[in-house]
């Protein structure tokens, strides 16, 4: 990981911004006015907002995009808190998506100064939970918009937000629900910017534009247990299994394409046996994974693993999960404005980049709508001490805003 | 198994048998004066002799071979009781071997009467811990000798008991120390006979004639833990070990021979994962053990199976545990007496093997003896209601006395 950690013990630890004092607080290695980006990240980091509890982010969202002039519908479900709202009555959507809730601290004795109390410190970085995911692309997509609808109070299409409290727990009542609100509403969705960070490690260095999905089995398969010294009156499952596991971790299931790599069969977990060294197991239990491309659809890999298994002729019971299916968003008019925009913003030209686990991305593509993840650098994402460079996210706003100019001026 | 089961709900339970009225307490089935052998059996049974706890039964069978004209040693290891006694000093010795102590009760809500106060059921049965296993072959053994020795008070060669009390535990502080302690003092061992529950259906049906060797090993591989987002970053063990352990299994070690089937491997455990289904686990454990037959050494298993490790390229420790070399009597002095001996007594022709689990003749074995394992019937060995035909022991008897005089006279 490149990011330096400024938490060096000879440096005292600064004093946590304190509300009023905001402006000040800033270390001396930038002392100068907090843009409005970093106030309202900020703002946002301050509020406990824990899987699924908003705590209040999304009024603060919701009062300044009224402000601007867009519709909101608040879209509870369940415990979780949502909101999608509009500015505009015509023409393509493109909608700003992320999520207010943040995974929990953490150990706190391991964080250097408290998660919930947003701090820059003197390497100029914003620390506490959420900086990086994601407060901080929150804060620079409203800014972005604030600036955009300023200059441009009268711009074609429209500008549209998805907000939910849900991404990082079950994701059930957030951006799934919200979806299939949108869908029954038959809501038009062009273009989507999901804030995820997508960085690596420099801003700008990759946008994601798809995820590949991910396939889950538990597999159970039986034998007869027995004693090691009478193999003849046992089946042993694992003898059984052995050469199915094999061809299951030695079969080539695709090539990948230009923006996948190829499917990736993984066995998490194994488990057989009672722990006495003279038993032969009744039941042998793999766990396993596939991270998949768009080349291969969940029934396929289902029918053919267990094509694998029924080959080599085991009793077995196997339960899937369907993680989520891989979304892609080739290119087009979304990536074309985002590869230019983030040029515009920062000099670089972003990798398109479909790694990495599941998002919320996978739901919005099923409206039909171009996606990608675009957001600032992911090294300290769901970790103690979670920072981001304060200057990223005035320039990852600045390019939000770049993007929004090349698809609606 | 055949063996019918006499504890039928409709019969009420006898009261079990008093030390003062024995004779008076055997069932209305069977309603005649106990045997010596039955009396002699019931009085070591109840004593609770728990591995490695005597309490008591050497003392009782050491008092009556003291009678007989036996010289006695006590061989105390640790906190296991042994004796070895013999009668004679010119010629071959031919030794009776066994355990009095016994494996725990289990639960014994699931014993019809306590385990510890033996009793006949009117089917004719003993009942109780160590009817079978062994102190109903104990029983047997000594008036055998009772008998033959107050026939041929003079009779050439060397009669012998070797008794331990740690068959059922450790095996350390029994029947091994006691056969080092031998080997040390140049004593003589010619055949022994050792009492274990060998019968499967009838009485004398089968005599064993030697035990596989048994070897176990413990196998660490080491991969490199990681997501399963991210394969390219981990180094699955389970991958990189599944073509070895369906090569191990798939491995001919040997085709047995006339005494021993083929050798076996079998995994008994395996263990790998975090519990996690999205982490690639950082080691996988596998537990094996071989039952080998004379024809491999424990050496060449130990290289062979490390070659087949080697041939994949794992990263790995292997632990080994020797549990028992394996031993074979072939036909000749010995076989042909207890052939014959049993058929005099039984009319059954016992089929030799070398099935099971370890016994204390592998030790014994070591000292050039000639052994087999002959006894009653192991349907219901190490279980709860533990019993055995009260008629067998005595025909156990008569089997063992007419093996002494083939030998003998
Ligand atoms: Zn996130
Ligand atoms: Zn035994």
């Amino acid at each position: 990981m490149p990011t330096i950690d400024p938490w060096r013990p000879d440096r005292a630890p600064q004093p946590p911004l304190s509300g009023t004092a905001m402006s000040t607080s800033a270390t001396a290695a930038t002392r100068q006015p907090l843009s409005a980006t970093l106030e309202l990240a900020i703002e946002l980091m301050r509020r406990v907002s824990v899987t699924p509890d908003d705590a209040g982010c999304q009024a603060l969202m919701i009062e300044r995009l009224e402000r601007l002039g867009f519709s909101i519908q608040r879209l509870a479900f369940g415990d979780v808190d949502n909101f999608w709202a509009v500015r505009g009555h015509h023409g393509p959507v493109l909608a700003f998506a992320g999520h207010t809730d943040v995974v929990p601290s953490g150990p706190e004795a391991q964080w250097h100064t408290p998660p919930f109390e947003p701090y820059i410190n003197e390497a100029g970085e914003l620390c506490g939970r959420g900086a990086a995911d994601m407060k901080g692309s929150l804060a620079a997509m409203l800014t972005a918009v604030e600036r955009f609808v300023a200059a441009h109070p009268e711009h074609p299409g429209r500008l549209a937000f998805l907000i939910t409290s849900d991404e990082e727990g079950p994701a059930i009542d957030g951006t799934r629900a919200v979806v299939e609100h949108l869908r029954e509403a038959h809501e038009r969705l062009d273009y989507c910017i999901v804030g995820e960070p997508s960085s690596s490690e420099r801003l700008g260095d990759t946008v994601k534009n798809g995820r590949r999905g991910s396939l889950g089995g538990v597999l159970h398969v039986k034998g007869v247990q027995g004693h090691v010294a009478y193999p003849h009156l046992a089946h042993n499952p694992i003898h059984a299994t052995a050469p199915a596991l094999d061809a299951l971790c030695r079969e080539h299931w695709d090539d990948g394409n230009a923006f996948f790599p190829a499917t990736s069969f993984q066995i998490s977990n194994l488990r057989a046996g009672t722990g006495a060294s003279n038993v032969i197991p009744g039941e042998l239990e793999v766990v396993f994974n596939f991270r998949y491309s768009t080349e291969v659809t969940h029934q396929q890999l289902r029918e053919r693993a267990e094509a694998i298994l029924d080959a080599h002729g085991l009793d077995y019971r196997l339960d899937w999960t369907l993680n989520g299916e891989p979304f892609l968003t080739a290119r087009g008019e979304l990536i074309e404005a985002v590869l230019a925009g983030v040029n515009d913003a920062t000099g670089e030209t972003p990798a398109l980049s479909t790694a990495g686990g599941t998002s919320d991305g996978r739901f919005i593509a099923q409206l039909g709508s171009q996606v990608v993840e675009l957001g600032p650098l992911n090294a300290t994402i769901h970790k103690v001490n979670e920072r981001v460079r304060a200057a990223d996210l005035d320039t990852l706003s600045q390019a939000y805003e770049a993007i929004i100019k090349r698809l609606f001026t």
